[in-house]
C-alpha cells in the first residue's frame, strides 16, 4: 500500500492528507438544518450531516490531493451511526481513488490486536464467507503495548497489502511527558523509533515500508533526528496549520528523494471557511474554501521540500 | 463510579469482573446455526451470534460478579454490525445491573480525546438534545500521549460521575519493551503509575479515585510496587487465568482494606465448556460452566486477598 501512497504523492505532487475530522461546530447551518429536518435532532441526524458535510469537501479536493485522513473518534461521538458514517467515509472516499488513512489509534496484544487489524485494514471470516469490515489503507497504532501489539497489525498488513503509522513523537504540548523521558540517556521516541524501522524491515514497499510513523510538526529538531534514524519510514505529520507547524519547519522531515513525509492538516483546511483569508467564500461555499485552503498548503509544503 | 463498583464487590464478595472477548471460535454451534439460518453468514448474523452468546453469559454471571468488560476489539471485527453488537452488549449488562468497563484503549490528544469520552461515557449534543451514546461505566485509556490525552477523559469522568482505568503495566510478555525502561533508575511504568496517582487526586470518590490503573497478573513483583506507588487507585488486572495469572500471585494487589483491585478473566470463563475442568456441562450447557468457572474464580482470588 505504500507504494500507491508514493504513487499518488508523485501524481499529485502534493505530500498532502486532508484530515476528516468534522465537528458538529464546522458543519455549515444549510447542511445540518436539511440533515435535523430529514432525521430530527439525533444521533442519526448529526451522522447525516457529517457525512455530507465530508462529501461536500470530498467532491473538492479528490483530484489534488493522494489521501484523507478521517479521525474516528469524531465519528465514535455520535455511537454507532457515528461510526456508520466514518465506513461511508471511507467508502466514498475509495470511490473518488483517494488512499484512505484511519487515524484510529489503535493498540492491544495478541489476538486483540489481530481483531482490530482485520476489522480495519483485513479481513474477517465468517462461516464459509470473507469480510472487509471497515476496509481502510492504513491505520495508526499506539505503540506503548511493544512488539506483542504492533506485530498482529504487520501481519494482516502483509497479507492485505496495507500499512500502518505508529505513534513515535506526537504533536501535542504535553507529549514529551513520557515519549522525551531518557532512556540510557535517549529520549523513549527515539527507541521507539529504532523499533518502528525494525519492525518496517519486514514489511516493505518498493522505496518505502508499509510500517511508517506519526511525528509531529510542531517538533521540526525532533524530526530530523527521526527521519535520519528511520531511513525507509514514511511519516505522517500531524500538527500543520491549526497546531502551529509551518511548511518550513518541515524541510527535515523528507529525504532527499523529496518523499519519505506526508503532511496532515484537519482543521485548517474542512474548516477553512471559517478563517478570515477565506471568509470570502462563504458558508455555502465551505468546499470550495477548503480546495482553496488545500492548493495553498500544498504550496507551501512544497516550498519547502525545495 | 468508583463508589458503585466498590459497593457491588462488596455486595459480591467478589473483586472480579468477566471479560467478554467473544471470538467465533468461541461460539457453541447451536447458537452460530441459529444466527446464520436467520441472518446468513454475513457480519450482521456474526454479530447476532456474538450478542446471542454473551446474553446466556451474562443471565448465568450477573448475580456473582459486579461487572464486566467487553473487549470493543473483538466487535469492531465485524464491523459496524460488531460495534451494534457491542453497544447492545452495554445495555443489556446494565439491564442487569452490571458494571461495565469498556476494554477500548482509547487515547488521542485534546478534542479528539473528548470526543472519545463523550462517545463512550459522557454525553454529546445534537443541537438542543443530548444523547449518551455508547454509555458504557469505565473505559480503558493508553498514557501514552501524556496528560493532554488523558484530561479530556478525566473532565468527562467528572462530569458524568464515570471512570478510567489507565494502562500503566500491561500483562503481554513484550510489555517491558517500552514500559521497562529506566528513566533515572527507574521503569517507565512507575513514572506513568505516580502520574496516574496525580491525575486519580482531583477526581477521588469516597475512598479510592475515578481514575484507576492496568496493571498486569503476570507481573506480580511490579503489581506490588505499583499497589504502594498508586494508594488511591483502583487497579483492574488481566492476565489472569489464560495469560497465566493465578490467584496467589495477586495477594499483594490488594489493599488492606481486602479492596484496591479487581481481576478480569476473559476466555478462562466465557470458554470454560471447552475446557477439560468443565468440559461435563457441554456446550449446550457452556453458560453454566462459565458460572462454575466464575465461582472457582472467586473462590481463588479471595483465598488470596485472605
Amino acid at each position: 500500500m505504500i507504494n500507491q501512497l508514493v504513487e499518488k504523492i508523485k501524481k499529485t505532487n502534493a505530500p498532502v492528507v486532508v484530515g476528516l475530522d468534522p465537528m458538529l461546530s464546522y458543519i455549515p447551518e444549510h447542511i445540518l438544518k436539511k440533515s435535523y429536518d430529514e432525521y430530527g435532532e439525533t444521533l442519526k441526524g448529526a451522522a447525516e450531516a457529517v457525512f455530507e458535510y465530508n462529501k461536500g469537501i470530498v467532491d473538492n479536493i479528490y483530484d489534488i490531493v493522494p489521501a484523507v485522513k478521517p479521525q474516528i473518534a469524531m465519528y465514535e461521538q455520535f455511537g454507532i451511526e457515528g461510526l456508520a458514517a466514518f465506513k461511508r467515509t471511507v467508502d466514498y472516499c475509495h470511490e473518488k481513488g483517494l488512499v484512505v488513512i484511519g487515524d484510529i489509534k489503535r493498540g492491544d496484544i495478541g489476538s486483540t490486536s489481530t481483531a482490530y487489524a482485520v476489522g480495519h485494514i483485513g479481513k474477517v471470516t465468517v462461516g464459509s464467507k470473507t469480510y472487509t469490515p471497515i476496509d481502510e489503507d492504513f491505520v495508526t497504532v499506539n505503540p506503548y503495548l511493544g512488539s506483542d501489539g504492533i506485530k498482529p497489525f504487520i501481519d494482516v498488513c502483509k497479507e492485505n497489502d496495507k500499512g500502518i503509522f505508529v505513534l513515535v513523537k506526537t504533536s501535542n504540548p504535553s507529549s514529551g511527558e513520557f515519549q522525551d523521558r531518557l532512556v540510557d540517556g535517549r529520549p523513549l521516541y527515539e527507541l521507539v523509533g529504532e523499533q518502528v524501522d525494525k519492525w518496517g524491515q519486514e514489511c516493505m514497499g518498493d522505496s518505502y515500508s508499509n510500517v511508517g510513523a506519526v511525528v509531529g510538526a510542531t517538533y521540526p529538531e525532533q524530526g530530523k533526528i527521526l527521519r535520519k534514524l528511520m531511513p525507509k519510514t514514511f511519516i505522517l505529520v500531524p500538527g500543520y496549520g491549526a497546531q502551529g507547524g509551518k511548511g518550513k519547519d518541515l524541510v527535515d522531515y523528507f529525504n532527499e528523494d523529496g518523499l519519505g513525509a506526508i503532511v496532515n492538516s484537519s482543521r485548517g483546511i474542512i474548516c477553512a471557511y471559517k478563517q478570515e483569508k477565506y471568509a470570502s467564500f462563504g458558508s455555502l461555499n465551505y468546499a470550495d474554501a477548503s480546495r482553496q485552503a488545500t492548493l495553498d498548503m500544498i504550496e507551501d509544503i512544497n516550498t519547502a521540500r525545495g
